[in-house]
């Protein structure tokens, strides 16, 4: 396995119900910080319609562009869920019964209760990987270096165990947070300058406004703890020569 | 005014810490809501990094494609806030200080108090519209058909409604939701049936688990509401003839 090499991925959420507004996405932030944690960065998030055209022509591109694609969401028994469908097409591969999910499936439900409708969601790109669900039953797929998910966030969430092994990630993304109580503008100069004495390293800045204080969050983020560590000195240093109060350090 | 023509936008999520998965993005929904009550629709929704290229050229794809274009993020006072100067590079406009936001800067802080840090925030490509920002001074920007507002939750929304009427949209977007106990594969066929009955109709059904209770609720959407009701009256029909119990009709 070859460490240090940047390894990126692409979310693509699936679904109308994101793009009205109606439903707030999360499966984002989870997707993120467990890739995170095995190494692989979010390079770009996409949120795209129910629609197969523009779902086999998303896929085609970020599946070329990134090591990793994970999608969420169509991937149940309605006509709204046309994610196993357009991926097969955008390998050019068969949309077909997989043996294995209609074994699972047949197995999780009471006899009789393995109905049409359900029987919809075995329908998948031939010989496709399973990503199995403890949570209801119905597994995700993988192909290539695509991954599709579902998309409601407690099922999404309890199947991403179960793919850790299948990613080559590179070295965590490591992060330290410094929060202080200044607004932005105090302190962006001397950011600016540990940012340019830093240049591998990414450093964010955040305001945010908690329990009636304002405050600045300040990220640094970089696979190696031992640069985190310096930046994070010399950030401590002009705050507190500034004598700015901080809350954590 | 043309109504009845679909307007699409694209929402363009700019920051690093929406792509860690350390901040959650609530700002799309919240976009979202707004443009479906003046009749835009959202047709994409794309995070990507605070890096010049990647937003020169998202910015460049996106604007072509859409009616609109919302970016949030980046436009602050400190290093990793670069939309402001990426948006000029789009457009080939110069980067400098606008007047009129110098002017309402000035007045918003204490004498003194409008430091180099805050008057990063007055430089914007050249002849920017400003948008109003009432919570906390600094203002948004409009080139053409590209709208740049901030990443803060609380300030974006209250800076929306003073953008309102510079948007054409069409019909606005009408919706009704109907919520069920059952599981989606019980409803999953006959739901196909009204779905292809209805072909301009937009129809989605999203299982929900709440309050220890297996739902569903479809959502029809529409610019027609004599549409919308037909529809809704051939789901419940199905409904009530499967004996099914409705939380909301």
């Amino acid at each position: 396995m070859i460490k240090n090499k940047k390894v990126n991925a692409a979310i693509l959420i699936i679904g109308n119900e994101i793009l009205s507004g109606r439903t707030q996405d999360t499966n984002t932030s989870t997707i993120a910080l467990w890739l995170n944690s095995i190494g692989v960065k979010v390079q770009e998030v996409r949120v795209i319609p129910d629609v197969e055209d523009i779902i086999i022509d998303t896929v085609n591109h970020l599946k070329k562009v990134n090591d990793y694609v994970f999608t969420t969401g169509g991937i149940g028994p309605t006509h709204d869920d046309i994610t196993a469908e357009s991926i097969s097409k955008a390998f050019n591969l068969n949309y077909k019964i997989h043996k294995g999910a209609f074994k699972i499936l047949e197995a999780y439900y009471k006899p009789g209760e393995f109905n049409e409708g359900r029987q919809k969601m075995v329908w998948m790109p031939e010989n496709a990987n399973l990503i199995l669900n403890p949570t209801s039953g119905a597994p995700g797929f993988n192909v290539e270096n695509v991954f599709c998910l579902p998309g409601v966030p407690s099922i999404l969430k309890s199947m991403l165990g179960g793919i850790t092994n299948s990613i080559v990630g590179g070295e965590p993304i490591l992060s330290h947070t410094i929060s202080i109580r200044t607004v932005e503008s105090e302190i962006a100069q001397s950011l600016t300058d540990v940012q340019n004495n830093n240049k591998d390293i990414e450093i964010g800045s955040y305001p945010f406004f908690q329990a009636g204080k304002l405050g600045v969050s300040i990220i640094i983020r970089s696979e190696d703890q031992s640069k985190i560590n310096k930046c994070t000195k010399e950030i401590l240093n002009f705050i507190d020569k500034k004598k700015i109060e901080v809350v954590i350090r």
